[in-house]
This record gives C-alpha cells, sequence and structure tokens, in this order.
C-alpha cells in the first residue's frame, strides 16, 4: 500500500492586487501553474522519479516570464541577472545547486546536472561552464530581461530601494516538491533574487537546509525575504520541527515561518510528506500555488479564499 | 550568576601524522592555537561581544600559513585560491558571510563587514569589492599562495584527486565559538576549500545551519568534507537537537556528526552552549584545537589522548 503521488508547485509569495489574480489575461498565473503541473505530474504519472518531476515542473515556470526565475528574472543593481536554483533528493540527500547564473536558459536544469557529483553548489561563471560542458542551453543575457522588470528595477534604483520580486505585472521565486510513486520525495526552487540587489547576493533558495531541503519525512521549497529564511535555516528547522518535535508537515512549516518572521523577514512555501497532500504556509498576503494529487484534480490559487480547478488546456 | 566566558578554536579535522604533532618545530599548531586563544580571550575578559572575539580569534589563524584559510589557503583546480568565512550572532541571528574572495586579506573580517546589512553572503569578486569599500585590507593573489599548498595541488592535480585539506605540512579549516560575560554566543569558520576543488565551490563553511551556526542555545564550527556537511545542514542540525531533542551540546554534535558520515563525510566540529565549557566531536583521527574559559588555562590539542596547556609566549 503506497501513498498516491502528489506534486505542488509555487510561484512566490507577496502581495498581489486583487484586480490582478480576478483578470487572467493581465497575471495569467493560473494556465502557467497549470502547465507546470502537467509537466512534473507527467513524469510522477509514469512512474518517474520526484527529482525528475520537480525538476520538470520548475522548467516550466522559468521559462515563464511572469515569474521571478529564467526568464522574468529581477534586476540586481547594475541592471544584470543573477539566477539561482537548487534541487534536492530526500532518498539520498543529494543536493545540486547554483548561484549567480548568467548564461544558463535554465539553472534548475544546471543544478541537477551538478547534483550527485563532487560539488553542491557553484556560483558565477563557474555554474554557467559547468552547465555549459554538461550540454545545457546557454543564451544571451537579454533572453532573461523582460520589461516589466526593467520598470521596475528603474523605479527601485530611483528610490535606491531593495525589495521583493512581486509587483503589479510579475510575482516571484518557484519552486516544486513532489512525492512519486515509491514514496521518495524531492524538492527545487529557482530565483532571480531581489530587486535591486548586490550582484554577488546568495540568498536561501540554492541553500540546503535554508529555502530548498528533502529528507525522507519532508520535502520543501520556500520563497520571500530570503535572508531571513538563510538566517534561521527555514527549510532544515521545519523537517527538525516534523522529526523531532513530531509536528505535522503543516504545523511545522506554520512554525518555521515564525521563526522566520521573528528576524522580520516574509514569505511561505510549500511542503509534502511521505502521506497527505502538499501543504502550503505564508506569512504574506499571497501565495501563487497550485496542487495535483494523484486521482485528483488540479488546483491553483493565490490567496487563502481563492482557489479553483485549474487544467492544462486553459 | 553569569557562567564564566569561554572560548574555542580549531584548524581543521583530518589525520596528522604522529611525527608532525611531536615535532612542534614542524608543525607549530600549538603556539598558533595559543595565540589565537589570547586574541579572542582578551576580547572576552575585557566584557566584549562574543562575535568580536570569535572574529579576533579566526583572524590570527587566517594569518597563519598552516592553516586553510586566508594566508596558506589550499588551491583550486586552475592554481587559485578561493576564500570563504562566516560570521553568526548568537543574540541576533545576524549572519555575515563571504564566499570566493581572491584578494580580501582576511575574509573574516569581510564577514564581519556585511553581518546585519541587507545581505547576508556574497560571492567572488562582489565580495571583494565589498570589503574594499569597508575599508578592507586588499593584497596581492601571492599574498595567500604558500610553497606546500603549491606542491599539495601539483600532486592532486597529476592524480587528478580532489581531497581534504591537510597534509604532511598543513592543516584545515579554522574556526571559533565563543560565550561571552553575557551569555551570548557567536560562531565563526574561514577556509580556503578544498585541494584541486572546482572554482566556484561553495562549500559548508559560509553557510549558515550548515558549517556555522549561533542561537541563544549553541554555536558551533564545523570542518570537514564540507559538501557532507552542507547536504545535511549539520550544524542547524545539531542545534535542533539541543533545542527539540533535549541533548546535550556534546551529544548533539556527535549525533549530527553521524548524519555526516551517512553521506560518507568526515570531519568534526567545536560547539558552546549557555553553560559548561566548549565541547570538540570529530569523526576523523585528528582535531587541531584549543580551549581557554574564564579563570582556567589554555589547553591545545590534536587526537582525543593528546591536550596539553599552552601559553601566548611559547
Amino acid at each position: 500500500m503506497t501513498s498516491p503521488w502528489a506534486l505542488a508547485v509555487h510561484g512566490g509569495a507577496g502581495h498581489l492586487a486583487k484586480s490582478k489574480t480576478r483578470d487572467p489575461g493581465r497575471f495569467p498565473y493560473d494556465q502557467a501553474i497549470a502547465r507546470a503541473l502537467a509537466a512534473g505530474g507527467a513524469v510522477l504519472r509514469r512512474g518517474g522519479s520526484a527529482v525528475r518531476a520537480v525538476t520538470e515542473a520548475v522548467v516550466v515556470l522559468e521559462d515563464e516570464p511572469i515569474f521571478n526565475a529564467g526568464r522574468g528574472a529581477a534586476l540586481c543593481v547594475d541592471g544584470s541577472v543573477e539566477l539561482s536554483a537548487a534541487v534536492m533528493s530526500g532518498r539520498s540527500r543529494a543536493v545540486g545547486a547554483m548561484v549567480g547564473l548568467k548564461s544558463t536558459r535554465n539553472p534548475v536544469r544546471a543544478a541537477r546536472a551538478v547534483m550527485g557529483h563532487s560539488h553542491c553548489l557553484l556560483f558565477g561563471i563557474h555554474g554557467d561552464m559547468y552547465a555549459s560542458e554538461h550540454g545545457l542551453d546557454q543564451v544571451p543575457s537579454d533572453y532573461f530581461l523582460v520589461p516589466y522588470r526593467r520598470r521596475q528595477w528603474e523605479r527601485a534604483k530611483n528610490r535606491s530601494e531593495l525589495h521583493l520580486d512581486h509587483s503589479e505585472d510579475a510575482h516571484g521565486t518557484v519552486g516544486a516538491v513532489a512525492r512519486d510513486r515509491r514514496g521518495f520525495l524531492a524538492a527545487a526552487t529557482s530565483t532571480g533574487g531581489l530587486v535591486n540587489q548586490l550582484p554577488g547576493r546568495v540568498g536561501d533558495s540554492p541553500v540546503a537546509g535554508a529555502g530548498t531541503w528533502a529528507d525522507e519525512r519532508c520535502a520543501i521549497s520556500a520563497t520571500g525575504t530570503g535572508d531571513a529564511f538563510f538566517r534561521v535555516a527555514f527549510a532544515r528547522r521545519a523537517a527538525d520541527l516534523v522529526e523531532l518535535a513530531g509536528m505535522s508537515v503543516r504545523r511545522a512549516a506554520a512554525s518555521a515561518l515564525d521563526e522566520v518572521r521573528s528576524v522580520r523577514g516574509q514569505g511561505g512555501c510549500i511542503a509534502v510528506g511521505p502521506t497527505g497532500g502538499p501543504e502550503i504556509a505564508f506569512n504574506s498576503q499571497d501565495m501563487v500555488r497550485g496542487v495535483w494529487v494523484q486521482h485528483q484534480r488540479m488546483i491553483a490559487g493565490v490567496s487563502t479564499d481563492d482557489e479553483r480547478e485549474v487544467s492544462e488546456i486553459g
């Protein structure tokens, strides 16, 4: 008797204008979430691994310009993009991660490529070179740049502000957690970081135990003010609350988020354990996410009171 | 009634030839350890903070060419050095960290400089630029290069090996943990990484929750095969075992090391809690370390059965 496979994806936590969620033409997050669920779910349905499922789901979200990952990433203070991603296997505890990529089209594929080898995490040009040597698509930097990210950056720069990635037109960090047919868990996260951040910043997303984690009991992908998640080693904390304090995945995620809040951070996470459906927790106003569990319908949502069935063919 | 102040420093875990530890002229680790203890202890004695004490102790060890941190760092596959460090305050949970520095004389001072600001961790040239803008000494790359590191690298390169930093003539990653007179804890770690590693590698040392951690109950600095420590989020795990499982600092460190071993890692850590003396745990053959507790003598040691009193004036 095995548990059904399960998949959750997210597109960042933050504050979405009501008008945006009501106007699918303006912010078509639900179609993007459905495509990501379909890509990951297709892997799980045919008996593929949780690691592969989260990777494929995140690739879809990286390619979507409305999220802050891959194409459509937020800009650094110098107007450049720096892309980070991580993948972790709960089965082997293998981690692959990259930070500060500038030319690899899908950072999560680069993270997957380094996973299981001698190094877990590479930064900058070294990461892009590794990805290139492993046959991953390299693209010119203007592939990643989209007009509203430039406008968002110009506003932030004029005000000397450093802020979260969401805005009127675009949303956040992306991630996925999955449980496969064999009951193994995995997590992946991908991000462009904060708007107007210093180049060279390492946030929580590429760090195992901070923004991304998977073990036998819990897989987690987080999003939000990354330095706060990094400071409290958020994801490892949540996993330890499950294992050592006997909390449910849902309660552990909420409790670890309280620690993030205690260092003035905000955001959220998706998480899944060996049984039951994926959980969503956030202390921001909204969190873009979707869930698909075997034998059930795909669900996408933004705020607590806004969940709806979605399908791949929107 | 406050606990006495306490300080521990380490210079890496690994395998030291017996002959080396018996010949102080060949490997003068005990004098170096004593100088580091003296520098950190001087801060604590006059009522200074644990954060400052660990920073000053690590600066001494970075300047010592026999350790793999600052001057004397291990070389990457391209013959360059890449320096990483982190500092964490248990009181505020503030973290400052740097990875892949190439010109900042004391990486731990760069980590201290970024601590408490908007970004926790910077990589590469961006970290060196930040340090330089904050007035920290910049040095040419040959400042860091010492002859035996070049020989060690050439041997590793000829054999296409990636290995830990210790060898006949030099030892490992350095770190410090402290409890100050007010009972606050802090930890710092500094390293040059693995011998023959890819440039761009991020190990555990600069990552809060992996190689470095401090909260109200526990401050930890780790050393060893960093990717294994990163994969298990070692230091956060040990701290959670103290808080959530009620283990002593000593038992928690040993238990978290068992997890490192389960992913084929080896190494050790120093740790200190709100009461009692600092603890040392390692699953390698040796670990170079020293301890100084208020009203007691300085002690330095390498293996379990080899501890001796040291003094600043060797």
